[in-house]
């Protein structure tokens, strides 16, 4: 591994990370993943600690990402999914946590509908004087911030396998497309990606955009939000998309069509929906992301899912579990000072 | 570890403790607690056993509490949840468990809505004439043996840390109150407490103290059981609280209002919750048990809980976990012989 | 473990399996079934590798007999179970186990209601060009191997415990009793137990026949479907319980009755339960043998099932954790080379 100095306890949100920090978590990834073309893929570091997964919103592909990080960690885990939990008991959540506390866990990776809720615990666990560090997994429509670290990541070394390191980003152009009022991706994403240097487009129809977004949403579509961070806003798909180096589609809840936001899947895949042929757009070597799971044929067309040529769906979910053990590492080692 | 010789092959009931036994616990555990105040906390003592989780009764804290104790003593761990469990095909509970035999299981940790169960297990495992043990991890209405230890180690190495023992209790005077007659965490602590020569107060509304109990209280609301152990019962809570050294409350299931056993929770809280007023009626350094998950404001005042001043109730599930792995080492290395 | 040389990457039917591939099973089952009788019960063989435990429909002895060999071959184990999944969130089968395969799995074991899904996960995996390997844990009515070895290594066992081999079956008489036409563990069987040598003898009522295998029998309610597989089939249990070495018993959904397929239980059970008297048909060391979860009275009497003179239900779990290492071990030690 590296020799990063690590600072930050939990890791709650991106919106104070700094390019050293972002640079240390791609470094330490890398060295991961080479770990991980090995054939033992395990290392000792955190042999005795205890990550517990405490997911109060259901999910199989994140949390068994953390699960399988904190194994080849050689921690050992422990899974809390609410259905069978104490909460129905009328315990609050912070007094779960605090009970995982007292068993003596060392990280909590935490998930819940509402956001805000792995602040608050984070709070608590530093008011009682403790040593735990609290990983946010996603939280309501807040932040997912290792689901951006990773998409970070497979773009990074997409562009220097070797040495991914944030300044590659400078002066590209990413779009993210679709649902961004309710992503805790995408907000995660701003973050990190306005912090490379990049020009960030994001596009949306104005129902799943964020009304302070779009208010800023200028006669020609295009807004600049911020002159330092380079994030525009589009209503019009191709405006994002020209010449851009990686589009990021957004998970589409079908929820929402319920709610009125949209008026047909289908129609929302013939307007935001990525094919070859938008991809014409873009750069010639443009690449696809999507945090998964996919709603083949709405986000993104089926045969570009699947197609290694633009798709970079697969890698995205093997550098999550590469992120998350550099996450769980550059934590977990700083507590053993 | 220190050497004891423990000869119990099953956990099933603290009836027939002897007091040797309950020391040979609290040494172990006081051990344990050293061990898991170390950077790695794992000792390879049950290395290769399996400790199967059979929860028929959904649960979190009390298997996250034995599946970590098993994880420190490196056994593997099998966890069993009654949802998804073959139960529903028609099998019985007995044939559940000779499977779990037959893959090879050394301890079954087991949890059932019905009393008797983890005996009739045990009973039939003996049959068999195999080797693996029953640990009761709360049965129906009738016993919770690893709850009580844990209490009776929380409330001993209070008083000693060093060397914590079942003499120190001698002539303390503990108050458990709330909802005795439901309550297998006061079934199994009766035995404990009183086996450690403490004057035990209950206290309870009559709707839930048990029958037998209620009938012994005489017209000043008191009566003492048993004449070589120290059992008193009491209708009124000052009676039981008034220089009490230690205050067990017990959770109260919601549904006991339903039952019409209670007028209101407010009332109920009134009456029998604990508080910081009420607290005057005890000793001045009074500490205060709960064995989880609290119902704040009902059985405990919020504020009083989150007091570390006077309440023990992390202190509980810290000291599980420890128990917990002494509960298994005792059984399973007196099975390595 | 012996010298083997296993060329097969994934294990989803026995239709083509060789007398070479069975032996190489039951000569490494023998090897694991000796470890399993030392006190450290565990192998460090598959340090390192992941076996992710798929498993679409609910299950909890197969899925804990799997997680249990992996466990004591020194694997990391995910679980997965399609309730608490993405499954519901649109997300096709195909791309579930693409994500556990990019996450670095090295093992699938997959359960799931329709037939034909472990192939076509094993298929794209191929395609893929990984270096996955999938085991069909049941696949709707089509197969389920692993039980299938594991009654093949339990009845070879008792002929000779210390070389069990194919060649041992050669003309002994088995017979399977009861529910075929839904029964993956009975088409699984008939592909293992017929090419031992051993005469094979299927008895259910016409209902719970295939149509193929019915459309067969001729007047004397006896067929012959191969020259060379001694198969035959029976509306009358007496005929293929006459002479009998082995009776395999299969589980009665109870939705059968509901179907119409069967009159009653009570009826069923007199026809084709097996029972002391009916064993009496047998040979006089018969030994009955059932895939569990058994019905008590419906497939079998309960004091046969208990009855360790006749009954190998219980081996039949034991062997089952031996199987499924030797089954892990030939297929993930072939990928270590």
């Amino acid at each position: 591994m590296p020799t990063t100095t690590w600072n930050r306890h939990h890791i709650l949100s991106l919106a104070d990370f700094t390019p050293t920090e972002y640079n240390a978590i791609l470094q330490t990834t890398a060295s991961f993943q080479e770990v991980l073309s090995r054939r033992t893929k395990k290392v000792p570091t955190l042999q005795g600690q205890v990550v517990a997964n405490l997911f109060f919103e259901p999910s199989t592909r994140t949390r068994s990402s953390f699960e399988l990080a904190a194994k080849r960690l050689s921690a050992d885990t422990l899974n809390f999914a609410s259905a069978t939990s104490s909460m129905t008991k009328g315990e609050t959540i912070l007094d779960t946590a605090k009970t995982y506390l007292a068993m003596g866990c060392d990280i909590m990776v935490i998930r819940h509908t509402c956001a805000g809720v792995p602040n608050a615990i984070a709070t608590e666990m530093d008011r009682l004087g403790e040593r735990v560090s609290v990983l946010n997994a996603g939280d309501g429509q807040h932040e997912h911030p290792s689901q951006a670290l990773l998409d970070l990541f497979t773009i990074c070394s997409i562009i220097d396998p070797v040495n991914p390191r944030l300044e590659l980003l400078k002066d590209k152009k990413i779009a993210i497309v679709g649902d961004i009022l309710h992503s805790r991706v995408a907000r995660s994403n701003i973050w990190s990606l306005t912090a490379s240097g990049a020009e960030l487009h994001l596009a949306a129809p104005p129902t799943l955009l964020p009304k302070l977004f779009a208010d800023y949403v200028n006669d020609s579509g295009v807004s600049e939000l911020n002159g330092k961070r380079k994030l525009f806003i589009h209503w019009r798909l191709e405006d994002a998309l020209r010449d851009a180096d990686f589009v990021m589609t957004l998970r589409l809840q079908k929820e929402r069509m319920t709610a009125h936001l949209l008026p047909s899947l289908r129609e929302y895949h013939q307007m935001f929906g990525i094919t070859r042929a938008k991809l014409d757009w873009c750069k010639p070597n443009v690449k696809v992301l999507h945090p998964g799971p996919v709603n083949r044929g709405v986000e993104i067309s089926s045969d570009l899912m699947d197609d290694p040529e633009f798709s970079l769906i697969q890698s995205q979910v093997t550098s999550g579990v590469a992120v998350r053990m550099a996450l769980l590492y550059l934590i977990g080692s700083g507590k053993a000072v």
